[in-house]
């Protein structure tokens, strides 16, 4: 048994069976491996971007790293950017990086390059492949690496001859840790701070934004009269009828501090505390008012949904249902608007849906407006890396194969990882996007502004993607998947009604 | 004047008057100091690759470094593939990554990351601003840097205080290094290998494949009958009717090897010693002969040229008119095969045109079959990370304006980095792409029978571009650059010559 070979047992033994890949020469061996060893799916992807979000995705819909299969330095550089946002989300990502021959690095051939210091921001476990006899020991290492809770990034270093020799051996799964347990002494300061009569809020994140945990909160709030708010970018949130409606920390500054007026206790689970996205002149970077106590319940680390069932007990508090989000919407007619699409979405979208947000200022209307919509899946940009959605969305139909993931993307974002739609053809994933056309950086101009600076010409050319204008029903035809242009609400809806009625890719221009 | 202003200021009085940009928040400051300050270029790339590709053709064409506006820790990871290679090439780069406030980088925000880290691995230079009066000094140390001899990847981090702040002092350019010069004992030992009678092989790189050193490297192995020999993938080689012809080290390893044999000594002018790309399994590393000497006549850091001209001098060699290559090709007929299409471009390229060579396998002929066509310069994938091609047209036609710019572009290579054509379409830049679409990743499937791998139904798929298959003309025409399909080498004649006719961009898919 070859290196490679031992490799691929070893991912199987621990229930590891799908990976992404983008190979080059040097992953050869390992390509050979899964050619004679059954059981691994294995999804090729033009551009390693679109393989670690999609390996970001995969672990956030089935709580199961897959495994990345990456050329060398350079095409782990091409997959760092959504490998910050898998770091970010707290995803587990296997890396495999085929690299040069052990006794060929030193000859500085023109592929060489610091592949550990490429891996170092992003990875939480690195290592690099000796021999072939020990490359079973080092997948292991890294499977229990990237599965540990929170999930982590782990980057295995597999130099061609570790692959290509033999002399390799299967190892068996190791132990890795899970959620660390929160002490009791501080869910008794929790009931102590939200039974002593002050405003206070729970902001709530990671882990804990999972539906059960999330009832336990709901509970926690009506019991106290606390403030319930997510965290701004969740990796997951279970929403959608029956489901505890809960608003995220806003994006713009100025309405994240609103948010959190009058605030006098903040109590963190699973999150970090509130900051702004970016600095902005003469504004407090932390969205929590001057002199609010914070109190972490728990750490992103920790295992806040159990902290919240016993937060909840002690309390005292019944469950109680989620307010009634009222009746789910018919489809809207006329211009299209923020809030229109969202009720089309509420309206159309069948249960279970897996919503990929990266609509971002287009979009911001979109999450409260579907409340009312069946139950689903809200997945964002955690790391603010963008261009992670359409790789995003092929990750998640890969990791939840009969439910209908719904990508609402913003074009300029789009750009950065158009390959992913061939990906999705490839493999008739079921995936409808809806590609947000307002053919600018709008998020740019806002930001311009925020900062307080005055654009002209130079600058706003910099923030507008027409001249030309991108024709996203041509880019994605090239690509191999049908697409057509909305320019109305009545054609939208007619568009998704029909997509997600039948199987495999779909592409919706949508002009706004 | 703030701190974006100075960096402004000071790139315009070292004469860095080109930006390429795919700029963020954390760069909204210095875009609107370019929007006050007349005098830079800025160029939009839809994805950091571009922008980074860009500028690495864009000194391989002016001797001179662009600025870059990449943002955050990501959008630098992103252009990292294409730094790496500029790093290989030796081209100046002056990086300017807009990073978050000094102090709200404490709060560890989103896009926060390890920016210094994601840049060491390509960076000979790195700096963070620390405040807005510095800016100007960093930048000039930066430019600085970037300029040396030979070029240098150099990367400012200016957090978005630095850029919004009062106090910037524009600083006048710095000093920079020049090549070291040749030790005269160096080139007298040169001459004396030279004329000792064993085989002997020059083997030439970097700033010496420029036309005039050339002309003394065929002197000087005309003079003594040593072999002459340009190293596999040259930055810029100046070649065509006229120019001397010389073949480089071939990409497969045995021919690699084939190239070499026989020769006892090997005189090395700007380039390391000759290594395959990547090692095989029972193959020397090395390409050189064992028991071959090996003499350093010039480093890659060393005036090569002047010491070739010195050398022609002391062996008396008298200048030699390049051979002939014989009449210019007409345009062939029939079916696409490599000779073909190299014969069409010898037919079709106009006079002073830049090539630029990313067709990977299938291009492998058009380099040979190019001599008689008129002078023109061929730029390569320096530092193997593909996907440079389409970048590299960007940024060597706005280098090189009123030049043609042919981009030979293997189709898989292309995916990572098609939103090029959207800058070409957008500058009305002089570009005729030609998509080698052979629908499959061509080299890899060389590679796996390299290593001895024997592919079966998975290994075959991952190097498979079908299922669907890309359609060009579509995705050219999404992101506006007007495109057509051949299919024969007389349809590939008439739009070539079509193309180059008119100015813009154009896009040959060629079916092959």
């Amino acid at each position: 048994m070859n290196g490679a070979e031992s490799l691929v047992h070893t991912l199987l033994q621990a229930g590891i069976d799908t990976v992404f890949a983008n190979p080059g020469t040097s992953e050869m061996h390992f390509v050979a491996a899964l050619d004679r060893i059954p059981g691994i799916r294995c999804i090729l992807c033009l551009d390693e971007t679109i393989v670690t979000g999609a390996a970001d995705a995969y672990y956030r819909m089935t709580g199961k790293p897959a495994a990345t299969l990456l050329h060398c330095g350079p095409g782990l550089a091409n997959g760092v950017a959504n490998l910050h946002n898998a770091r970010r989300a707290r995803s587990g990502v296997v890396n495999i990086v085929g690299d040069q021959a052990t006794y060929h690095r030193p000859l500085d051939a023109p592929l060489t390059s610091d592949v550990e210091g490429i891996a170092t921001p992003v990875s939480a476990f690195i290592h690099r492949a000796t021999s072939a006899a020990t490359v079973g020991a080092d997948t292991a290492a890294a499977i229990a690496a990237a599965r540990g809770f929170p999930g982590r990034v782990a980057t295995l270093i597999l130099p061609a001859d570790t692959a290509w020799e033999d002399g390799g051996v299967v190892v068996a799964p190791l132990a890795h840790d899970g959620p660390e347990a929160v002490a009791e002494e501080s869910i008794e300061q929790a009931a102590a701070l939200l039974r002593n009569g002050k405003p206070t809020m729970l902001l709530v994140g990671g882990q804990a934004l999972g539906e059960v945990p999330m009832r336990m909160a709901w509970s926690i709030t009506r019991q106290t009269g606390a403030k319930l708010l997510a965290e701004r970018s969740p990796a997951r949130l279970a929403r959608g009828r029956g489901r505890v409606p809960v608003e995220r920390v806003p994006y713009p500054i100025d309405q994240g501090h609103a948010a959190f007026t009058g605030v006098e206790q903040l109590i963190l689970v699973n999150t970090p505390p509130p900051v702004s996205f970016f600095a902005y002149p003469g504004k407090r970077g932390e969205l929590q008012p001057e002199g609010c106590e914070i109190f972490i319940l728990s750490t992103p680390e920790q295992d806040g949904a159990t902290a919240l069932a016993v937060l909840a007990q002690l309390l005292g508090a019944p469950e109680v249902p989620p307010a009634d989000p009222g009746p789910r919407p018919e489809c809207p007619q006329g211009k299209v608007t923020p809030e229109g699409v969202a009720q089309t979405l509420a309206a159309v979208m069948p249960e279970q849906s897996i919503i990929i947000d990266e609509a971002i200022s287009f979009g911001r209307g979109f999450y409260p407006g579907t409340r009312a919509a069946p139950p689903h899946d809200w997945l964002m940009l955690v790391g603010g890396a963008i261009g992670e959605g359409i790789p995003l969305a092929v990750g998640a139909a890969v990791g939840a194969p009969g439910r209908r993931v719904i990508a609402l993307q913003a074009d300029g974002s789009a750009m950065y990882s158009l390959s992913g739609l061939w990906t999705q053809a490839r493999e008739r994933l079921d995936v409808t996007t809806i590609i947000i056309s307002n053919r600018k950086y709008a998020i740019l101009l806002g930001e311009l502004a925020g900062v307080g600076a005055n654009p002209g010409r130079t600058a706003l050319d910099m923030m507008d993607l027409t001249n030309p204008s991108l024709d996203w029903v041509q880019l994605a035809g090239g690509m191999g998947v049908e697409a057509a242009r909305a320019e109305t609400l009545e054609q939208l809806g007619e568009l998704l009604t029909a997509s997600v009625a039948r199987p495999g890719p779909f592409l919706i221009e949508l002009l706004v």
